[in-house]
């Protein structure tokens, strides 16, 4: 196994070195950058059509989603108005710095203000490959279960952002949110945390402003 | 590259020929195997719940409980009445053969009927990693959405067995079924499908008898 764990290491190493190139690039035209992480199905996609329905209109936005096969999800983004590019991982269970390279080297970044990546839908493994994005954002849900910040640590812990998506099912499941978020503040203390539904569109106006205050910060901070 | 792909090739191999020894011990003592999988929160610590309910008043089981972190799910199987075993991986993102070697050397494979493995929540990796249990079966749930096979096709296509979990939310989300099971049918053409919900115990029954007719073929098949 020693072999093997070399391999890794070396892979780590390679990795971080090609996500601060990335993030030169996108601080070089002041492209926001976010990472969008979560499990299958929490919601990522559609958070992405709920952001670009509203900030396509302020901002250009462009979106590279990852996925081990298809590309439903960018054509989803494309419909909702991005730029979008597909980066199909070939059986991967994350994206990584060297693939959202290739992908920047597509894009038009001296006209963009705006680039979300969605990564592959997996709470482990995108924990551990850094892309140079500015920030990464785990988007939870409410049908998941309130046990997952206790089960899935490095996730949650290495996170800028909390997204609770699917608060319109709260009726309908068990789910205690003081237990989520007691695990939440164990893990990631004062963890900024949006609670909404991309179904009713209930929370979304905090979610945007956060996004906004982002690349406010990020133009004049 | 070059390396690392023999190295992953090696450990693909040394799996095979690990999982192959499991099932050997499973068949000495016509033990049941099933392995479940799914992403996070679809609720495979529910369906073991829901089965040990029933199915330990007719005959003996044991739970192997994969995760990252945390002994939760171990606990459940347990409080659940199943003689219940954690296994911690440690942050890998799957099971493997020899992990589930080490716990079959902890049971009473003599005293058992039944043996379920909780596999971690994640729809890519554990589809590449065989433990050697007669069937792998696949938790999908409603408010994951309609695209999962085809956004996860080596999962779907891997299975024996497709549970389809929380049909009680199907009113307050939007879930396909048609376009669902096209994309199961064309992957897994066939594939044995129990829609259910473990919270309000419709289909269950299709399940329990799928299991006991499982167990029933292996001993007097």
């Amino acid at each position: 196994m020693k072999e093997r764990v070399q391999v890794v290491e070396n892979i780590f190493s390679a990795n971080d070195r090609l996500a601060t190139e990335n993030r030169a690039r996108l601080d070089q035209h002041r492209v926001l950058g976010l990472n969008l992480m979560a499990s299958p199905g929490a919601g990522k996609t559609s958070l992405i059509e709920r952001t670009l329905a509203v900030l396509k209109e302020e901002m250009r936005v462009a979106v590279v989603d990852g996925d081990v096969a298809t590309s439903i999800d960018a054509d989803r983004a494309a419909a909702a108005g991005a730029t979008a590019i597909q980066i199909n991982t070939g059986g991967e269970c994350h994206l990584d710095a060297v693939m959202l390279q290739g992908a920047l080297r597509e894009l038009p970044l001296a006209s963009l203000d705006l680039l979300i990546v969605e990564n592959v839908g997996n709470l482990i493994c995108p924990a551990s490959f850094s892309l140079g994005t500015h920030f990464s954002v785990l988007i939870a849900s409410v049908p998941e279960g309130d046990d997952k910040p206790y089960k899935y640590p490095a996730m949650y812990r290495g996170v800028d952002a909390l997204v609770i998506n699917k608060i319109d099912l709260r009726p309908y499941v068990e789910f205690n949110l003081e237990y989520f978020q007691a695990g939440v503040e164990m893990l990631n203390p004062g963890l900024v945390t949006l609670p909404l539904s991309c179904r009713t569109g209930e929370g979304l106006e905090a979610w945007l402003a956060w996004v906004r205050g982002q690349l406010k910060e990020l133009r004049h901070g």
